[in-house]
């Protein structure tokens, strides 16, 4: 399955990839611009830099440029930093002249109400189609080629490959250029409005530059659900992975969102959901953020979730084992031989277990060392960990942990598989140790618990990876029209029969010929009132089950009287493993979404449930039964296992309905019965958009 | 209630706090002695240090004493630092001479097999009573005198008043004092194996220490539950609040630190059982528990769990959001006063909200910024946050961010409620600003998800500690001998009805009278097959339920014959609004345990109970309840509420009918349904040792 590129024309994407690496640079403003100067020569710019001004006559030393026109050629990149009334104009000139992109840093556009939205109109209709970058930001900085189109300080310094961040927070941005953990920035971009160019199109150009080894996105909302799945797969099977920082996880969180950006937070579950699909990483704090970026920077995404872990302490390694099975990381046994080897290099006092506290009597001893790490590393797992703390150097000598050092990056040589050197306390780990780490290809990973989370973070990107052939790309949401509408539950069962899914034996009736319905049918039976004006049924006294004679029916249907004139008798399914709930919704932004969960009134309580977005695989319905909770019930808990098959079919067809349904608003089996010989919607709702006429 | 201190006399508590504070050190041994001699001197001792060598005549300018007996007086403090078996004689001599107290630092004891074990036997008979930390420790870093009984370096500095950490992780002890967080660390003690005085006894003797504001501890079990117990409740209505790393909540965790030193990791849920009943706050990662420490230092244990939280970024004010939800914290919105004073203060431009995004248009305003940050600590919350993150000093300019830091002092030196400040990246707040807020009483917090933590912590310690005069010491456990023995089901109903325990009306009869007691009793009826060897009796067909008449029974007892000829008949409970499970555990470390679940073959899968040490009163159990995911079934959820009284009154007679047998080894009430009338203990199962004769 191939996946396009965004939607953009091939014009554009040219003139983004000069933005992003430009040869030239533009900047325009006063105070502002002189610092992006200053900065762009902080970090080594060796392009050409070009001040636009309309009364200076000079900026930082350079002379300066009354006007986009005046310029000696088409810049590849402007810094726009004046007035949010004078940028539309100089806007406007910078499309005209052929610029390749613009940064623009004025806010009060579409975040500040009406006036704003329509002075943002106003800057997309000037930009004409050229890439530009804010407004309502700070800036970009480019650590590559040392472009800072930035007002600011930041901590940052150039880089020949690493990691691009994109945020929707300048704060947050600047903040992450201070980090003292060797995490190495190549691009940071601040996103500010994204009223031209947002984060997907900027992450489809970030693909094309082979310097970037992975993509953070601190995100506080989706703009373009179809655009970023788009890329998100792009990225996916090109083997760069994707770690995200959403926030407006809580009510709250969502409303500070809304307060300070246009962005919409959208629903946070449908979030989730895409993220997963797209094998891009959440995280919830900044400090895994950039934990996982800096590990998939050095060793990409992993193969498994097996890890082996050193240390000389048995307090440290008992704190490994506790957060590695909080974050479903998998702690082998070592193989026999590494078994042998350690307990033969470490003598007979040291107790040989993964984690391994592999105490101090080797402490400070290269060779011995050495040995000891070269054995750990030949373990053959997918992340092989050593725990150091380092000394305040300020108030300590660090001899024998610079030794430590050395034995694993000379074990790490010799073995060469996807290692790390942690510190307990983030700050255990000096930035110098750090760096020298980085540069022979060890991750130098700073607190246990971000470093477990980065390397779960780095799995499962790797397992999507793996599954990325058959994942689809998102389908772009069919706006949908017309009044809601619901069926009644005959003609929903009907739809999804037609659609293949079971549905109990049964047939409408008036009251009086229930009985006899009844008897064709064999008994044990349900009687429900059919009604499209009954939501609420069995709390009004519209259903009755287990029903075993025709008396019986008669005497439920007298009950139903008052409710409608119409019923559905049906066979009672017997012999439930489980009950399921299989919902679809239809999303402005995100589309349709499926959830299953375990039905019942225990389980709202439990919110045991799953949520995809449509199309969905057979395999991706049935990787979402395994991970309920309820999922033993279904394999067999106690008793007999369900007709796992016919269940992954029941929803996929439920699913594969909602999609054939353009006007379809919300679907709702509940329960859908798995029992061992099949799976049966035994009560549906469908809601639709009515169409005219 | 009052609470006794640990069981020790007097004389060894005043010789424990001679250890803990002493005017004079002696230390034995070569090159370690004569390190602890120089940390001793590094960190300021402003007492008499006496070397002992058997050989030397002066160690590090110091002159050498030959033994214990030649010593000028008694010492306060020993540290033993000579070969496992040397140190037996030493530690006798030094108990002969009058000493204080002594830290063992060599290893070889009870860590290592039965032959390690018999020497640590004879050590702890040479202590005689004498205090002794270790043996298989680092050693004992004294913050506040000065005294470094510890051979090796470290990174602390002396301190007036601070936080006291005891740690069964020499390793882990070394690296919390390399810490750059401004905790100011007052006593650092590793527990080794604990072989005389153990964690309870010295937490009870740094309670009498006033300069002592919190205490950490970080544990890989809990070796005398009562004595901590004891000494948890001391420590919490003393107001000193204790903050908890126990590691071993894994199985590989548990085996981790039994491969490493001698403690029983005990059962991971008893002692986060434990921990809430003391109210000690368990943390999982040792930032959070330096974090938490370092807050409870400036600010003690919290009235609530109200926050107000200020930064110049929408995107950081959302993370807090995002994250304090994640804590259980809340952020409510501000007083109408307090609003409106801030949006005049802030102008139109901000939306004034909680968490506040007070944007930059203040930013390095000394006085607009004060004001600010006056209303926000004005707010009457139980926490104010401010988050900064400073940029890398050596690379960038740090103006703004120290008026900002001005400006909240300011404020907070105005109205002077709990404020912290706290930085996103934990580098980005730098030691010195940090050290210049702890000095006014404002805690420097560093990691926001951390700081949420550490907050979360306080508050809970802070409502234990108002719940605390209703919590009752723990009874030790009794030793509990002879072979287990089952009560049958009636025989188990029959105890819990004699304590109280409502149970279904029935009658134990033979086959052939089994129909006429159901009629007795009046259907419908349940009939189960009794005998004490019928362990699962559901699985062997042994229960039928719902039967309505005497035929039925008939049928029932006869598919029944081959089981038993003893039949329980019962009325049938109808009406249940939720089932629960009751069980109660006798442990020999930690005595009867009470754990209330929900009940059923699906709550199983979710898990979902809460487990208290007894005894409990009717408050704690009906807490316990409250906090079960299934509570708002009991509480009336779509349809009948439960009699929630009768099911706490049935449940606090189930555990004082555990508190009461002596010989009670196990008690499972599986179900006890709850209705709205009341609540009945359907099954019971009960195991007692048997006694002889």
């Amino acid at each position: 399955m191939s996946v396009e590129s965004t939607s953009v024309s091939p014009a554009r994407q040219r003139n983004l990839r000069r933005l992003l690496a430009p040869e030239h640079v533009a900047v325009f403003g006063g105070d502002a611009a002189a610092e992006a100067i200053r900065q762009c020569r902080r970090i080594g710019f060796a392009g050409q830099v070009w001040p636009v001004h309309p009364h200076r006559t000079e900026i930082e030393g350079l002379r300066c440029y009354r006007s986009a026109a005046e310029l000696p050629e088409a810049p590849d990149a402007a810094f726009v930093a004046v007035p949010k009334e004078a940028t539309i104009g100089v806007v406007a000139d910078l499309a005209a002249r052929g610029t390749g992109g613009v940064v623009c840093h004025a806010s009060g556009f579409a975040e500040h109400g009406p006036d704003g939205s329509a002075l943002q109109e106003s800057l997309v209709d000037a930009a004409a189609g050229m890439p530009l970058i804010g407004p309502n930001c700070i800036g970009l900085l480019n650590y590559l080629d040392g472009a800072a189109l930035w007002p600011d300080q930041h901590g940052g310094r150039r880089v020949e490959r690493g990691v691009a961040v994109l945020t929707q927070s300048g704060n947050i941005g600047q903040n992450l250029t201070m980090q003292r953990r060797s995490l190495p920035l190549a691009q940071l971009i601040t996103l500010g409005n994204g009223a031209v160019t947002g984060a997907a199109e900027l992450v489809d150009a970030l693909l094309e530059d082979p310097r970037i080894t992975a993509i953070g996105l601190h995100l506080e909302g989706v703009d373009d659900v179809a655009a970023l799945s788009r890329v998100g797969l792009r990225a996916l099977r090109a083997g760069i992975p994707v770690v995200v920082l959403k926030s407006g996880s809580s009510e709250l969180g969502a409303q500070a969102n809304l307060s300070h950006t246009s962005s919409l937070a959208g629903s946070d579950v449908l979030c989730d959901a895409l993220f997963r699909r797209l094998g891009m990483a959440r995280v919830r704090r900044v400090e895994t953020f950039v934990e996982a970026l800096k590990f998939l920077h050095v060793h990409g995404p992993l193969a498994g979730t097996r890890i082996a872990s050193a240390s000389c302490s048995g307090g440290e390694a008992a704190l490994v084992a506790d957060l590695a099975e909080r974050r479903g990381l998998d702690l082998p046994p070592f193989p026999d031989g590494t078994g042998r080897q350690l307990q033969r290099l470490l003598g007979d006092r040291v107790a040989v277990a993964n984690p391994l506290d592999y105490h101090t009597y080797i402490w400070g001893d290269l060779p011995a060392q050495t040995a000891c790490f070269a054995e750990l590393l030949g373990a053959g797992f997918d992340a092989h960990l050593l725990l150091v703390d380092f000394p305040r150097e300020d108030r300590c000598a660090d001899g024998p942990w610079v030794t430590t050092v050395d034995a694993f990056l000379d074990a790490h040589r010799q073995v060469g598989s996807p290692a790390c050197v942690v510190s307990s306390l983030p700050e255990g780990l000096p930035e110098h140790v750090g760096e020298r780490l980085l540069a022979e290809g060890v991750a130098p990973m700073q607190g246990v618990a971000d470093c477990l989370a980065a390397i779960s973070a780095a799995a499962e990107i790797g397992a999507a990876q793996r599954r990325s052939d058959a994942t689809a790309p998102l389908e772009i949401p069919v706006e949908v029209v017309g009044e809601p509408h619901q069926l009644d539950e005959r003609a929903g069962k009907r739809a999804l029969s037609a659609s293949g899914v079971a549905i109990p034996e049964g047939a409408l009736t008036s009251a009086d010929g229930a009985p006899e319905v009844a008897a064709r049918i064999g008994f044990p039976v349900v009687v429900k009132a059919v009604s499209a004006d009954l939501a609420h049924k069995t709390e009004a006294g519209g259903v009755r089950v287990g029903l075993t004679s025709g008396e019986q029916v008669r005497d439920a249907v007298a009950d139903m009287a008052g409710l409608t004139d119409a019923f559905l008798v049906e066979r009672m399914v017997e012999g439930a493993v489980a009950e399921l709930i299989v919902g679809v919704r239809r999303d402005p932004q995100f589309g349709l979404s499926l959830t299953i969960g375990a039905g019942g009134v225990l389980v709202e309580l439990v919110r045991d449930s799953v949520t995809l977005l449509l199309p969905a695989t057979r395999e991706q319905i049935a990787d979402a039964l395994r991970d309920l909770r309820i999922w033993p019930l279904l394999a067999g808990f106690r008793g007999p296992a369900a007709d796992v098959p016919a269940v992954v079919d029941a929803i996929t067809a439920i699913a594969e309905h909602a999609r054939g349904d353009d006007a379809l608003l919300e679907l709702d089996v509940n329960p859908l019965l798995a029992t061992p010989r099949g799976a049966v919607a035994v009560d549906v709702l469908i809601r639709r958009a009515k169409e005219d006429g």
